[in-house]
C-alpha cells in the first residue's frame, strides 16, 4: 500500500520520513525474522510493525470522524477514561535513534533518548501519530518530561496530568483530582459528557486488554518459555498504539497458542532465564533483548513499563455504582500498583521484583537504564542491594538508541550469563 | 583554634577532612583577597568562611543543649518552622568538587555535581554541618535529589516534604499539607509545641534576614554597583548556615555602607552590568562569578537559589491570629512566590527576570547551570527566547565543579561580555 498521499495529507516531511522507514525492514529482519520462531499467531503482531505506519493510522484518520485521537508517552494515562469519551489512546513515536539528533536541537543532549527522540519526532514531522493527533496527554513523572512539555507545547495542544512523588495520603488526593480533572476536561472540550455506562464499558474493555497480556505473560513461566523474550516485547508495545479489542483478541489467541506449547512441550533447555528491569523499551527499541537472546538467554520477563507494570493490576469494578467511584478505583489502580521510580520511595518495586523471580524462576537480572534516566538510574543502587542479599546476580546496563555500544553490551551481558 | 578535637568527637575522618581543608585559603584568596574591595563590613563574612568548620560548627554542638540542628539542602524548607521549634537549620556542604569522586560511589556520574557533592560530603564524613545535624529535610524538587534522599537515608535521619510539579489548586493544597505534616512532625519528635507567639517570633526574624538581604540588593542597582557580585554572592551563602540574628545585623550594616558608598560615589564605570541566573551556587562554588568579575564586567544581582530568590518575599503576618493562619503564609510565601525550575509551567521566572533586567539595568545575562541539571537547562530554551524577543543578550553555560573548563569558560564569557 502506497502511503504517500495520507502522508502528505498529515503533512508529513515524506523525504526524512523515508530515511526513516528504510532503515525498519533490516532492523525487523535482524531483530525477528532471522531467529527460530514457531508461533503461528504472532504473524499478526509482525504484520502491524511490518505496516507500522500505513493502516493503522489509516485507521485513526477515519476514527476522527466518530471521536479524538489522543496520544501518550506514559502507563499512567488512564486509557479507561479515553475510550469513554470514544477516543483512542495512541503511544507516540520515541524509539528510535534516528529522531534524537532533531531532538537535541531543541533540548539538551544530556536528557534520555526517549525524550529526546519523542520532542525529535514532532518537530522532524515524521512519526504520522503525532500528526493525527487531537491532543497530547503529558504527565509530570521525571523532570525531563515535565520540562520537555513546555517546548512540545508549542508544536501540539497539550494536557498535563501533575504527579505526585509520594504515594502519601496528600500525594493519593492530588492524583484522584488529576483523575477527575482529565475527565472533565475531556468531556468539556470533545463535548461529550461521560456516562457510567460508557466509563463501565471501556473500564472492562482495558480490563480484558490487561488480562489477555498477564495470560501471555503466565505462559512465560514454563521452563522453557514457549515465546521469546522479543517477541512479548513486541507484542507488549503493540499494545499501546493498537485497537484496544482487536488487540485482546489477537493476544489471547497467541496466549492460548502458547499455552498449549507449553503442555506439549516435552524438550527441557537449560538455557538461563532472565528478568528485564528499568527503563521503558519504545518500538523499534529492542536492543537488550536482541542481545541477551543472542548470547543464549532467554528473557522470560519484563518488569517495565513496556512489560508487567503495563498490565499486571486491573480496576476494581466491585461497588462501583456511580462515575465517581469508577474514577475512584482508575485512580487507585494507577496511583497505587505501578511501581514508578518516579516515587519516592518505591519499595514496593523491591518486593515486586524478588515476588517476579521467584515466579518466573529467574536465574538472573539485567538492569536496563536508558542513559540519563536520573531515576532509573539511582534507583538501580538500591534493587542491587535487594538482589545481592537474595543471591540473585544483576547486571546493570545503561544504553541509547544507538549502535555504537553494542559490542561493549554484547561482551558485558555475555561474560554475565556465562557467569551465572 | 584547633579544631581538632572538635571534628574528632563528630566522627569526621581527619585525614580526608586536611586534604578538603587546605585547598580553601588558596581559592579564597585567588576569588577574593587578590581583587580590589573597600567595604569595611565584608570583613564579618570573610572571616566566617576563613573559619568555615570551626567557631560556627562549635555553636551549633552548642545548641544541641537547647535544641535540634536541622540540615537542608534547598530554599523551601521554611526556616520559620524550623526556628519556632528553637532550632537552627543548616544549608549543607554541597558545593566542592573534593567531594564528587565520593558521591560517584553510591550514585551515577551522570549527575548533578550538587547532588553527588551532598552525598560524597556525609560519605567522606569530612562535612562538620552534615556530622552536628539531627535530621535532614530534603524535599522532591528534582528527581536527581528526590531519588538520593533514598541513599542518603541510610547514612543520616531524614524527612521529606514533597512538591507538587504544578502550582494548581491541587499543588498549593498538596504544599500546605506539607508544611503542616512538618510542623506536627517537628513537635512530636522534638516534644516540643509550636506555639502562635514562637512561629510569629520566628517568622519576623526571618523576614528581617530577608529585608537586610533585599536591602543589600538594592544597592546594587546602583551605578557604578557599590559592590562586586561574587562579594554578595559570598553574603547570601553564608545566610544558609550562620546564626539567623546575627548574621541579620551584619547584612544591614553591610547594607548601610553599600548605600553610603553608593551615595557618596561621583565616579561612573562603563563596565558591563550582568545577571547571572540558574542552577544555586553552594560555597565554595564561586567559579562563574569569578571569569566574569575577571573579564571585566560586573555581576550586579543573580536570580537563583543563592540569589533572589532566597530572600525577594516575605511571610505575611497580617490578619493572622492563630498558628493555622501562619501556617497557610508560610506555605504561600514558599510555593507561590519562588519560581523554581521544578515547576512547569514556570512562566513567572520568565516576567521576574525581564523585570529584573529592568530594575538592575542589566546588559546581559549568562545562564548558569550545573551538569545534569535537567530543569534548568530545559527551562534555557524558554529564557532564551524571552531574552532574545526583548533584545537582552544571552549566553548559557553549563558547568561542574571542576576547574577543567576554566579555559574555556573565560574564553567563552570574555567573548560575550566584549560583544555586549
Amino acid at each position: 500500500m502506497d502511503n504517500t498521499k495520507m502522508h502528505k495529507s498529515l503533512g508529513i516531511d515524506l523525504k526524512a520520513h523515508d530515511t526513516l522507514i528504510r532503515a525498519l525492514p533490516e532492523l525487523f529482519k535482524e531483530c525477528f525474522l532471522n531467529k527460530e520462531q514457531d508461533l503461528k499467531s504472532l504473524s499478526y503482531f509482525y504484520s502491524v510493525v511490518a505496516d507500522i505506519h500505513g493502516t493503522r493510522v489509516k485507521e485513526l484518520i477515519e476514527h476522527k470522524n466518530k471521536g479524538p485521537v489522543i496520544g501518550s508517552f506514559c502507563i499512567y494515562v488512564p486509557e479507561e477514561i479515553i475510550l469513554a469519551i470514544g477516543g483512542q489512546l495512541v503511544g507516540l513515536c520515541a524509539g528510535a535513534d534516528f529522531w534524537v539528533p532533531y531532538g537535541e536541537q531543541i533540548v539538551p543532549k544530556n536528557l534520555c533518548p526517549l525524550i529526546k527522540a519523542g520532542i525529535g519526532a514532532k518537530f522532524s514531522k515524521t512519526c504520522p501519530y503525532f500528526q493525527v493527533i487531537d491532543l497530547l496527554i503529558g504527565e509530570n513523572t521525571c523532570d525531563g518530561k515535565k520540562k520537555a512539555w513546555e517546548i512540545l507545547s508549542d508544536m501540539v495542544e497539550m494536557y498535563i496530568m501533575d504527579m505526585p512523588n509520594k504515594k502519601s495520603n496528600s500525594g493519593l488526593k492530588l492524583w484522584q483530582e488529576e483523575v477527575k480533572s482529565l475527565c472533565n476536561f475531556l468531556e468539556k472540550k470533545f463535548s461529550k459528557p461521560i456516562s457510567f455506562d460508557s466509563l463501565l464499558k471501556a473500564v472492562q474493555k482495558v480490563n480484558a486488554k490487561r488480562s489477555a497480556l498477564n495470560r501471555l505473560y503466565e505462559t512465560r513461566k514454563n521452563s522453557p518459555t514457549p515465546i521469546s523474550g522479543i517477541d512479548t516485547l513486541l507484542v507488549t508495545q503493540i499494545g499501546f498504539y493498537d485497537d484496544t479489542e482487536r488487540y485482546t483478541k489477537m493476544v489471547e489467541t497467541l496466549a492460548k497458542e502458547c499455552e498449549e506449547k507449553a503442555l506439549s512441550n516435552s524438550k527441557s533447555n537449560d538455557k538461563k532465564r532472565i528478568l528485564v528491569t528499568g527503563s521503558p523499551m519504545v518500538v523499534p527499541n529492542w536492543k537488550v533483548h536482541h542481545v541477551i537472546e543472542t548470547s543464549g538467554a532467554d528473557v522470560v520477563v519484563e518488569e517495565n513499563c513496556t512489560g508487567t507494570r503495563y498490565f499486571k493490576d486491573n480496576v476494581s469494578i466491585e461497588n462501583s455504582l456511580a462515575k465517581e467511584d469508577l474514577l475512584k478505583n482508575i485512580s487507585d489502580r494507577y496511583i497505587r500498583n505501578i511501581n514508578c521510580a518516579c516515587f519516592s520511595p518505591n519499595t514496593d518495586r523491591e518486593e515486586e521484583i524478588l515476588k517476579i523471580c521467584k515466579d518466573y524462576k529467574v536465574d538472573g537480572i539485567v538492569y536496563a537504564s536508558l542513559s540519563f534516566c536520573t531515576t532509573y538510574m539511582i534507583e538501580a543502587e538500591k534493587i542491587r542491594k535487594v538482589a545481592k542479599k537474595n543471591n540473585i546476580p544483576m547486571i546493570t546496563v545503561e544504553s541509547d538508541y544507538s549502535f555504537s555500544d553494542l559490542g561493549q553490551l554484547r561482551t558485558r551481558i555475555e561474560a554475565f550469563i556465562e557467569n551465572l
